[in-house]
């Protein structure tokens, strides 16, 4: 895996994250990759569009690569994401047991990461990936503040 | 809403759980109730057969529900599950805005709700159920240990 390919796979997450504004929805967008390098999903945020709290681009993202490789584990796959995991979405990465997680932005006000929850960090954790943030950082969060100053206007 | 009534609805949540065990999957099952006292979802533990990481019985009564009442939201609503919720779990709890959550049996290894992560406690955390644990503590707990100690015989 070389930085590059970093790059790429996180401009890829961006585009579902744009993708999930244009929709209305917050802008969150989140790719998983196998070992070799093939993407097996990539997913935009859909909470109000399926009307289900648990529509997470992260989650959605993991239930399709599963359903992609028809296991329940994503042994040796990386997850890339724009938005820092909340504890949901963190703890679903431990248990689909993903070699490596990459987020743009932290989310100090809903991240179960770096802040609040920490689930990688807690002895009840099981299996915690390698953890790289901050590729795609600033437009990450410039989606993210334009959602929400344009639904504030 | 009477004891009487919770101990009621946490029995259809050991039922699922046993169910679960039947069909080899970690005996867990949940229940979620509207404010009025109806049963909108009940489900167990589907990981396996799902393969889905994310198809604990917490998530699946919660997206069972929300689609019951076209809302992503299930607020004044209650959920019983067999077992203290994992981190994604008692995230995707408070996503959903349910006002209450029972809980059988503690889980030491796993809960994010007592130990570990404690999701409800963070300060990231921007709505916390009222929490009443203990309710069909003894047979949620004979589940697990009976079908764990099956498996390494």
């Amino acid at each position: 895996m070389t930085s590059k390919d970093a790059v790429s796979h996180m401009s890829l997450a961006l585009e579902e994250a744009k993708a999930a504004a244009e929709r209305g929805e917050v802008p969150v967008g989140a790719v998983i990759v196998s070992a070799d390098g093939k993407v097996l999903a990539a997913a935009g945020n859909r909470t109000r569009e399926l009307q289900d709290p648990t529509a997470h681009a992260e989650i959605l993202a993991i239930r399709a690569a599963c359903s992609e490789v028809s296991d329940e584990r994503l042994v040796g796959c990386s997850l890339y994401v724009t938005l820092e995991p909340c504890p949901m979405c963190a703890a679903a990465v431990s248990f689909a047991r993903l070699k490596r997680l990459y987020y743009a932005a932290s989310d100090p006000k809903g991240g179960g990461v770096e802040q609040g929850a920490r689930v990688f960090n807690q002895p009840t954790c099981h299996h915690a990936p390698e953890i790289y943030p901050g590729i795609g950082e600033a437009e990450a969060s410039f989606l993210l503040k334009d959602f929400f100053e344009q639904r504030r206007s």
